[in-house]
């Protein structure tokens, strides 16, 4: 079975996902500058968002790309991850209209973190399909990055019932971790 | 004539289909968890129709895998498909924000019954197209999967006037009978 | 240059335009089948325009089947087609919501009819660019059916204002002139 | 690392902003020819942004066709170019719904300014990844169009503040500027 239209079901997927935040994004009635202002935790959200889809897709084109065959069962892994993303618009306008308030932001965490989860249970289903000698499986290693998102967003979570700036700020800082493309794998493709 | 135009487009349609059920969960103002909680029913409508796309787009997947020529009925018939499909938010939309009230609850079913329908009827037109020997014939062999959801769909719509719980539980049974990943086809391809 | 972008683009904004077309249909607030009444001039007026849009993928997808090089006019021709297309979702909320009123019933035929100017536009570019010996040329002919259309179009747009039901009559009857798929290129193809 | 999903994506997201744009066009109560004249403005501005957003693919597939490489820095580069297309949108219909007022006009030009900056970005990451001899970087050579564009973006939002006719003038004028396809890459590309 080819992965071809695995990548174009999710490519589409995930160019929907990131264009409907945009939509988050409401027009003001007004015409002023100061009309704008209100919007601003909301485009910042939205920012935050398109990082994190663009993280997640930039990885899931990499990974894909040592993928060699795909079966049932990475089939349901992926459409997990992408339940998760797509609520991502959702959880980004609630938090977004809040201000960042606490609970949102927490959601905002829990749906990053099963993102997460789904994330590392479909690596683990590609390199099992695979196998532990392949790229895929030695290009992750021990997953630093991966673990340490998790962790993060738990803490999160956590923090955003004592103070949601916390938690936004490991938001940010996950993303920054993310924002270099996945050297493992680039690395370890060019050897081969 | 390619299949590639088919499955391209049908992936659009399936991947926007997916993506904009999730825009009937209203982003509620107030900022608590309390205000998460009206949402429920939504969310639960929200994830099983998810579920069905996914299973549609998968059995999709698997079945075109196995076609090589695509005619005009097959386009048609591909079509007709994505039109019963394409109001699946709608119905889900409806079932969701009344709670799973009978009528919507019996309409969410009438639509899946269509779908199955059209499903059974595209099946047919590209085994006719391929022959009663291809691959594909052989691997759908009595479709016992296919009849059991069909008269599931039926009692359902009627026990939905009954009680609608009746429905909704054969629907989840339905979901999970197809959750496995169409073992007939990858079994046949195998072999090939 | 290659046709493999165009196709995949065109897909997308088909595949999308099909698809908002339903989110005029709005979930109605009781939960009664009488809930459902007043919403089937809109549910009519998608089963037309899904129809339509239908059409044209379909014999966008055989004429490009044909198509080996494209150029920048090809591209623009395109563009201006699909510009005419994503305005039919406007125009069938605004029929539908307005039960097939007079002028809303005329605009939805001028959008049709500018479609149709520009898909001959379209057909008559690539015919050019692939010259009057190429299949296409062949296969389109004298293209009776689209001459039909234009004509049939400019009529539904003046009797909109003596009686709109004449104008619906033709919008049906023209979509059923164009369900056949087209023979005309198939069977060319099949004789190459 | 093959350049397909890079295409396949930002396809899917060109597909998506310039589909979305025409949700702006919110469909009138009224059922007069007299209820579509407010519409007017943000007709307007739904063409203009649909032939800028034209333009921007039809470049970008022209750019990406000369492409054979692809590395991190051009997927990022690539997915801020999306960033900024995808605020289109919302200037568009903040622009359309004020009348062309002074503080939209200005913002709707930061947006375009952002995407053509963007855009040379991405155009030198792809021309310092494939060496200073190569086609691409031979097509663009002075890039004299994108300069005059960036000019002409700055003195738009600043005359929106003397009068926005100058600016909306500024903006048609670079997009009738675009609207010829780029020869240059073209030309090269003839010749190899």
């Amino acid at each position: 079975m080819t992965k071809n239209r695995l990548e174009a079901f999710s490519d589409g997927v995930f160019a929907i996902i990131i264009t409907i935040l945009v939509l988050e994004l409401k027009i003001p009635h007004d015409s002023t500058f100061s009309a704008l202002r209100p919007l601003l935790p909301v485009f910042l959200t939205y920012v935050l968002s398109f990082v994190f889809l663009a993280i997640y897709w930039n990885n899931h084109h990499h990974m894909l790309h040592t993928v060699h065959r795909v079966n049932g069962r990475i089939l349901w892994a992926n459409m997990h991850l992408l339940f998760w993303l797509s609520l991502i618009p959702f959880t980004t306008g609630w938090m977004g209209e809040n201000h960042f308030a606490s609970e949102p932001t927490a959601v905002y965490g829990m749906v990053l973190l099963m993102a997460a989860i789904a994330y590392t249970i479909l690596t683990m289903e590609i390199v099992s399909h695979h196998g532990p000698d392949s790229v895929l499986a030695a290009a992750i290693g021990k997953d630093v990055k991966g673990k340490i998102s998790i962790v993060g967003y738990v803490a999160a979570i956590a923090l955003a019932f004592v103070d949601q700036w916390f938690s936004d700020a490991i938001y940010v800082a996950i993303a920054l971790l993310w924002l270099v493309p996945d050297k493992r794998i680039e690395k370890r493709l060019d050897e081969h």
